[in-house]
């Protein structure tokens, strides 16, 4: 395959696509973020990058607190919305008819439509350059009882969540095999064959 | 919707699936990262975390050096290979038939079969508990010629990357929009009309 070397850019795909809810109460807002990962397993921790000229940068900064709410593929059109409009001019709950639901852990609004809410605690900031990191503790998880099978497993595939590449929107597609799937063949064929 | 508050983990989902290529020709490796995403847009910047016991996290500690590769779908049984099985045991790139093709920008070989490579250089290491944190420059990113259309612009819906959500591997599925297609909306409609 010929290739083509360019400069470097933010080419990672896909990532997630997802609402993250902020504030004191007073001024609640949403921002849409692509900019996110796990950067930690144990404690659990993530981050979202923001560029401190948005409305909700100085939100987290003063609150300490966010949630990154999971949204479905049917809310992607409040999710580009929401990435778009800024919460100086609008309220994007209202405007999106977005429920604010109580969160367990932290102060900020959760989204109740997202069927999954990660309720995270601001540990550190790192400043990058057009982006500002908070990297934070996952305090909470909030999950849709519907995503539960009857021995309170999450069935995540039926969430129908949202990914994010290179400027398009996308489902998710067929899944291909679970971790460990490519040394565990003989195993399975075994088990078949019982 | 009834939620279950759970205790805080790693549930973000979907992420990305990538190849993680480092060593400096004398070993080279690889290491399956779910644990990556854009930390900054300029200069553009990433991150992936690595557990310090991996084999990889001396390689990349020592170089400074690794390149993300975005596998397809098709290479999902390599993609699980490669995050199952350790280095310390196995040419990963040998046992799994891949290409080592040499870099634009870093001495660290890419993966060829990946139709895209952001190549990187360390900045800084954070410690975080399971899992380091590598943030890094993206110094070059190699596109295959394939993924372009007419003029140069990349299509990178025709890669057929791979996503990974809570244990599974998920092609990606429909495409739902555009970034901003929330409030492009009337704009297009009065281009049908013409």
């Amino acid at each position: 395959m010929a290739k083509q070397n360019w400069k470097g850019s933010a080419l990672l795909a896909p990532v997630p696509a997802v609402l993250v809810s902020c504030g004191n109460g007073e001024k609640d807002n949403l921002i849409t973020i692509g900019w996110t990962g796990i950067v930690c397993t144990q404690p659990p921790k993530l981050y979202i990058s923001v560029r401190p000229e948005r409305f909700s940068y100085e939100l987290i900064k003063q609150s300490k607190e966010f949630c990154v709410n999971l949204p479905t593929a049917e809310m992607a059109r409040a999710v580009d919305w929401c990435g778009v409009r800024s919460g100086r001019d609008y309220d994007k709950f209202a405007e999106m008819k977005l429920t604010k639901a109580d969160s367990f852990a932290v102060n900020c609004k959760s989204v109740a439509e997202c069927p999954l809410t990660l309720e995270c605690k601001v540990d550190s900031i790192v400043p990058l350059g057009s982006h500002d990191m908070f990297i934070a503790d996952i305090v909470n998880v909030a999950v849709d009882e519907s995503l539960l099978d009857e021995n309170g497993r999450l069935m995540l595939e039926k969430a129908n969540l949202l990914a994010y590449a290179h400027g398009d929107y996308f489902t998710l597609g067929k899944k291909i095999g679970d971790f460990g799937f490519s040394v565990r063949k003989k195993r399975n064929l075994k088990r078949y064959r019982k």
